[in-house]
C-alpha cells in the first residue's frame, strides 16, 4: 500500500464551482460509502473536495464535482484530511506521514464494540502519524445526519484533539455543515467519544430491571391475594380488576419503593462515614454504583407515580365504579336505609388526596430540575436543596399519603387475608426505614459529628481549611 | 462621504471613569438609536466608548461619558468597532479601509426581509473592508436585550467570522455584558444568523395548518352527524354537547391522524428505497419536506392528545353526566329493574382506559426526549430507539385504544347514521395503514433487503465498507 | 511565609505512573482538604501532581503517587498551578511572582459571603502576580463533584480569564476530568462566578413571599367566610372542607392574581412611556425589579394552576361528593321529584370547563417555553410571540373561566355573605384591570404613538434609523 507520490488528478464531472480554484479544498481519504456521503455533503456546503484513493482511476461513482487523486496527492492538496477508512486499515497511513505532516487529520471512525482495542482509534492514528494534528470528530453523529445535516438528536459535533487550532478548523467545517461544536478536550478523550454511539441507556439498565422485577413481584402477589383468593374462597370472578384496580395498586407501590431506594444510599453513606469516622475511605463498590443510578431510579419512580395519578383520575368514569355506586344508591333506597355522613371519613379521605397531590407536585419538581438545561442553570447549592431537602419532603409526603390510605386497617385482622399483608403495607417498610434513619441523622449530636467528618468536603467552612493551609 | 482624517475629539459629559484613560476604548460607528443603546450598555459595563459620526459636533444627545469623533478618528482609536449603520449606508466604509485595517468590525445589522440582497450584510462588509476582521454578532438579540442585558430568550450571542482571535475579542465583550457566546463558524454563516430574527416558527406552519384543517373538518363532520342530525331527525337539541363532548371526539381523532402522519413518511421512504433498490437517489421534494416537519407534527399530536386526556378526566364532574347517571339510577328504581353486572363490559372499558393511559405515557416520553437539552444528551442510537421503536409502539397502543373504543360497533349498522361512519372509524384508517405497512417492512425477507440497501448508511457494518475502502 | 527557593522534592508512595516522567505535571499549591481532593482526582485522571507546601516534610497524608516540594519548587515544576489556598493567605504568593511568571494560575476559591472584599479573589490574585495568567475556574462545582467527577448539577466548568491560551489549557484539564467548559469572558467576570455558589434562588424570593402571603390571606378569608361563618350562623361543622374544597378555591385565586401580576408591569411600563413621551428615561427601581421577576411569578402561578387542576380532577372520587350526589338521587326518589335537564346549565358548565382547559394548555405552553433549552432555541420574536401574545390570551381565557364560574352569582345578594364577596370575585379585579388597560393600549391611536416612542428599540424600522445615521 505504498503511497504514490506523483499526483495524478482525475477530475470528475464538470469543472463547476467545486472544481474551481476558489475555496480551499478538503481531502477525504477513502471512497467507501462513508467517504462518499461525507464528500457529497461537503460539496453541497460549498467546499472543494478531493478524494484520496488507492486506484484513482477505478474507484466507482463519486459525488459529482469531486476530484480523485492518489492518497498522497490528495493528502498534499488539502490542509484538512478526513480519514474515512476503518481502523483495521489505518496502517498504510504511516507511509503517508511526510505528506500528512502539519495537516489536520479528522478521525470519524467508530468501532463495533467497546474495548476492542487497547487505545482509541484517534490515539492510534496520532501514534501512526505523529506529525499531524489528529482531531476526533463527527463520530457521534448518525450516518444519516452526516449525510443530510443536523437532526434533533445530533445538533452538536463533539471534538477532541491536542491542537486548539486544528480543533478550530474542524469546528469551522462543522459550523458550515450546520452543527455546533463542543470541545471535549485532548485526544485522550477520544475513547469516550468512540463509546458514545455504542451505548443504549447503560445507566438505565439496573433501575429498569429493578422496576420490572418489583412490578412483576407485586403484580403476582396482588393477583394471588386479591383475585385468585377471591375466586377460590368465594367463587367470585373479579378478574376484570386486573386491568385497572390491580395495576393502580402495583404502580404506587413500586413508585414508593423506588423513591425510598433513591434516598437510602445517601443515608447509608452517612452512617458509614459516621462509623468509619472519616470521609477519606472510598465507599464500597456496590454503594458507589447505587448512588450513581439514583437519578434513573427517581425518574422511573416518577413515571410510576404519574401512571398512578392517571389511573386514579379515571376511576370515576370506569363502568365498574359507576355500576357499584349506582347499586349502593339503589340498595339504600330499596332497603330504606339512610347513610349518615361520616365527618372523620371526609377528613381522612380528603387529607389522603391532598397529601398525595402535594407529594406528586414536589415529585414533578424533582423531575423538572433533573432536565439537563434546568440543572445546568442551578448552582449546586440550589440543586441539592431541591433534590435532597425537597426530595426527603416528597418521600415524607408520599409515605404519609400511604399511611393515610391504610388508616386503621393496619390494626384490623381482616386486612391480613391468608395471613399476608396487603401490598401497600409491604411497600411502607423501605420508606419508613429511610425516614427513621434520616431522622436519626438529624439529631443535633449526630448531625454535628457528621458535619465535622464532612468538613473537608464543604467549602462553607474555609476558616478551618485556611488554618490547615497555613500550617503546611 | 469622505472620511475626515484629522481627528476632532468632542468629549461629552464629565470625564468620568469612562472618559479616563483606563480601559481600552470601543468604537461605535453610527449615532442612531441602536448605536446609542449599545453605547450606553457598553459604558455601563465599564468600557470606554467613542462614537464615530459624520458631524461629530451636531449629532444629538449621546450617552453620558461617551466621546464623539469623526468616523476615521473613532475607528483609529479602538481595536474593536461596532458598525451600527444600516446596510444601505455601508458604502462609505470603503473609504475608511485604511483606518479599519486589522481592526475587528462587528456587524450587528439585520434586514427587513429574507433574501433582499445577494450576500449577507457581514459578507458585504467584509468585501468592502477586506483588511478588517469582520465578526457577525449580537444581531439575534432583541433591541431590548441589547440595551438591558440578557433576558430569557437571549442568553447567548451567536458569532461568526473568519478570524478566531477576532471572535474571541467579541466573545469577551459579550461575556462582560453577561452573555454566553456560541461560535457559529466562518463569516459564511452570517446569512443564517441574519435570518434568525425574521423567522416566526417557519417549520410549524405546515403542521399547524394541517392541524387546523383536520380540526375544522372533523368538527363540522361531527357537528352535522351528532348534533344537527339529532335535531332534524329527533327534534332534540343537544347543542350543549359542542363544548366538551364534540371537542373530546375531535381532539383524539386529530391526534391519532397526526401521529400516524409522523410515521407514514418513514415507511414510504423505506418502500421507495426498496423499489428503487438504492439509497443514493434523493427523495422527492415533498417527502423530504414532510420528513423535516415530523417533530412539529408529533408535538402538535401530543398537544391534542393532552387536551383529550384533560377533557376525558373532567367527564364525571360535568352537569350533563351527573344528571344522566342520576337519571339512570332513578329510572332503575322507578321501573324496578336491576342492572346486571357485565363482566365483558368491565374488561373492555378498563382495557380501553389502561391502553390509552400507557399510550399517553409513551407519547409524553416522546415529547420529553424532543426537548433540546434531553435529545442533546442522548446518543443517536438512544434517540432513535425512543423516537422510532417506542414511537411505533405508541402508535400501536393509541390505535388499539381506539379499536377497543369501537369494539363491536364496527359491525353494527346503527353506527352508520346517515350512511356515514362515526369519526373514530374514519381516523383509524391512516394509523392502520401505517402499521400494516410497517409490519410488511418487518417481514424477515423485506427487512433483509432493506438493510442491504441502507448498508452504506449504517456504521454498524464496517466490515464491508472496509473491504470496499481497501479496494479503492 | 518566605518562599523557599531550594527545591526539596519529597516523593510519596511508589513511583507509579504518576511519578513517571511521562505526562506534564500539574502543581497544586496548598495541602488542605481541598488541595488533597483535587490532587487525588487529577492523579486518577492520569496527571502527575506536585504539591507545593511550606513544610514539604511534614504536611500530613497526601494522595498516593503525588510529589511534594516547597512552594517555589512546585510552582517552577509545572505550567499549570492550582491555588488551593484561601484568599486570606494569598499574600505570600507575591513573593513567588518570579516562579509564577508566564504560568497559568487557576483560582478555585470561594468566599463565605457576597461583597466581603472590594475585588474578586481572582482579580486580587492577578494583581498580586501580574506576570501570571490567572484563570478563575472550578469554583462553581460542589466539593463533592470536584472529588468524584461530574454530577447532574455540575457538568460544566465555568472559566474566566484574560488569556485565551490559559483558558484553553484549563479547559483541557476540565475535559480530562469529564467536564464541559463554558467561557465566561475576561477575569472581570470572576466576581459573578464567585457569587454563584452562594446563591439560593435569589430571584425567587420575592415571588415566593408574595405567593405565600396571598395564599395565607385567602385561606384565612375563605376559612372565616365559608367554614367559621357556617358554624356560627348555622351551627354546621364543615371543617372537613378545608383540605380540598377550600384549598381548591385558594389555589386558582392565587394563580390568577399572580398571572395578572406578570402582565401588569408591562402595561404600566407602556403607560409610563406614553406619559413621558420617551423611552430614554429609566423606569423606577421598583418597576424594574418587578419586571425582572415576572418569569418566577409566572412559573409559580403555573404551579398553583396545576394544583387547581389536580384538586379539581379528584372531586368525583371524594367521599363527600359521592355522598352528596347519592343523597340527591335518593331524595329525588323519596320526594318523587323529577329534575328537569337545564340546557343553559349544561352549556355554562361545559364552557366553563372547556375554557379552563384551553387556558391551562396555554399556561403549560408558557411554562415549557421558559425551559432554558427551549427558550434558547427560539428567536426573540418567537419567544415574545408566545410569552406576550399567547400570555395575554392565557390571562384572557383564565379570567373568562372565572367569570363563567361566577355567572349570575355576581348579581345575587346571597353571594355576599357577611357583606363580603366570595374569593373568586376579589381575585377577578387584577386581571380585569390588566386586560382593560391592555385593551386601551391596543386602540389604534394609542398603539401608534406607543410604537413611535419605542421606535428606537425596534429593529423592524431601520429605514428611519438609517436616515438618522446618515444625518450624523
Ligand atoms: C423525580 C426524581 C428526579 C431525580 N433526579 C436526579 C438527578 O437529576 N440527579 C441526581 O443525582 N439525583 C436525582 N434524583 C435522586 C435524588 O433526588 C438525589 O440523588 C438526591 O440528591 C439524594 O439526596 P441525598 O441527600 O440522599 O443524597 P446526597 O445529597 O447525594 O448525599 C448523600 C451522600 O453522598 C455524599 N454526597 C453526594 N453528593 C454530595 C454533595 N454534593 N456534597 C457533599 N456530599 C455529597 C455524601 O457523603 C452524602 O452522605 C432524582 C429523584 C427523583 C425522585
Ligand atoms: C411527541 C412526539 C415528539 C417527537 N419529537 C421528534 C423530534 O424531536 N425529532 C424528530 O425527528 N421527530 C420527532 N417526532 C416524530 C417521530 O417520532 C420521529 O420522526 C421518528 O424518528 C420517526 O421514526 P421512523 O422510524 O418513521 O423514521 P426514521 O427513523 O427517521 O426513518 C425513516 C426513514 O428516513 C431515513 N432516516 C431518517 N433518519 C435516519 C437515521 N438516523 N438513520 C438512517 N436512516 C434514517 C431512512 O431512510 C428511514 O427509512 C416526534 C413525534 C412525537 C409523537
Ligand atoms: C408559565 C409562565 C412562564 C413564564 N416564563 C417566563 C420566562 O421564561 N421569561 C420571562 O421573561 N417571562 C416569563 N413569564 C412572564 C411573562 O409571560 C413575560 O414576562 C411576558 O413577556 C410579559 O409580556 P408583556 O407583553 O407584558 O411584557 P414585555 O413583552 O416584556 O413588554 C413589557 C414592556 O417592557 C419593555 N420590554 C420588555 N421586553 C422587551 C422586548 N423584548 N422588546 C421591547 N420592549 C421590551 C417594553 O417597554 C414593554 O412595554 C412567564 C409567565 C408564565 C405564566
Amino acid at each position: 500500500m505504498s503511497a504514490e507520490v506523483k499526483p495524478e488528478s482525475v477530475s470528475l464531472g464538470p469543472l463547476g464551482p467545486a472544481g474551481a480554484p476558489g475555496p480551499e479544498p478538503l481531502c477525504v481519504l477513502g471512497t467507501g460509502d462513508l467517504g462518499r456521503s461525507l464528500g457529497q455533503r461537503l460539496l453541497r456546503a460549498g467546499y472543494r473536495v478531493v478524494y484520496g484513493s488507492r486506484r484513482p482511476g477505478s474507484c466507482g461513482p463519486l459525488p459529482e464535482g469531486a476530484q480523485v487523486m492518489s492518497h498522497a496527492a490528495a493528502a498534499q492538496a488539502a490542509r484538512l484530511v478526513f480519514v474515512c477508512i476503518h481502523r483495521e486499515n489505518y496502517a498504510f497511513l504511516e507511509a503517508l506521514a511526510p505528506e500528512l505532516k502539519g495537516k489536520v487529520l479528522v478521525d470519524v471512525s467508530n468501532n463495533l464494540k467497546k474495548n476492542l482495542h487497547p487505545e482509541a482509534n484517534a490515539e492510534y492514528l496520532q501514534r501512526l502519524v505523529p506529525g499531524a494534528h489528529v482531531v476526533k470528530a463527527f463520530n457521534t453523529l448518525s450516518a444519516w445526519t452526516l449525510q443530510t445535516g443536523p437532526s434533533d438528536a445530533n445538533r452538536q459535533v463533539h471534538l477532541c484533539g491536542d491542537s486548539a487550532e486544528a480543533k478550530d478548523a474542524v469546528a469551522d467545517v462543522a459550523a458550515k455543515l450546520g452543527f455546533g461544536a463542543v470541545d471535549r478536550g485532548a485526544v485522550s478523550a477520544a475513547r469516550e467519544l468512540e463509546d458514545v454511539p455504542l451505548q443504549l441507556f447503560p445507566q438505565w439498565r439496573l433501575p429498569l430491571r429493578l422496576a420490572a422485577g418489583l412490578t412483576a413481584f407485586f403484580f403476582l402477589y396482588l393477583l394471588l391475594r386479591d383475585v385468585v383468593s377471591k375466586y377460590t374462597s368465594e367463587g367470585k370472578d373479579v378478574s376484570f380488576r386486573i386491568m385497572v384496580s390491580l395495576a393502580n395498586k402495583v404502580f404506587p407501590i413500586v413508585s414508593l419503593i423506588m423513591l425510598s431506594l433513591c434516598y437510602l444510599p445517601g443515608v447509608m453513606a452517612a452512617f458509614l462515614q459516621l462509623h468509619r469516622g472519616t470521609k477519606y475511605k472510598r465507599f464500597p463498590e456496590w454503594l458507589d454504583r447505587w448512588m450513581l443510578c439514583r437519578k434513573q431510579l427517581g425518574l422511573l419512580a416518577l413515571g410510576f407515580a404519574s401512571l398512578h395519578v392517571l389511573y386514579t383520575l379515571i376511576i370515576p368514569i370506569r363502568y365498574y365504579v359507576r355500576f357499584r355506586l349506582s347499586a349502593i344508591t339503589v340498595s339504600e333506597i330499596r332497603e330504606n336505609r339512610t347513610a349518615a355522613f361520616d365527618t372523620t371519613m371526609a377528613w381522612r379521605t380528603d387529607s389522603y388526596y391532598a397529601v398525595g397531590i402535594l407529594g406528586f407536585g414536589l415529585y414533578l419538581l424533582l423531575g423538572i430540575t433533573s432536565l439537563p438545561s434546568v440543572s445546568n442553570a442551578l448552582s449546586w447549592r440550589e440543586f441539592s436543596f431541591i433534590q435532597s431537602k425537597l426530595g426527603f419532603l416528597t418521600l415524607l409526603l408520599c409515605t404519609f399519603h400511604t399511611y393515610l390510605y391504610g388508616w386503621d386497617k393496619f390494626l384490623r385482622a381482616s386486612s391480613y387475608r391468608w395471613y399476608t399483608p396487603p401490598g401497600y403495607m409491604l411497600c411502607l417498610l423501605p420508606p419508613s426505614a429511610v425516614l427513621a434513619l434520616k431522622l436519626l441523622l438529624l439529631l443535633p449530636c449526630v448531625d454535628r459529628s457528621l458535619a465535622r467528618i464532612r468538613q473537608g468536603r464543604e467549602r462553607a467552612r474555609p476558616r478551618e481549611d485556611a488554618e490547615k493551609a497555613l500550617l503546611t
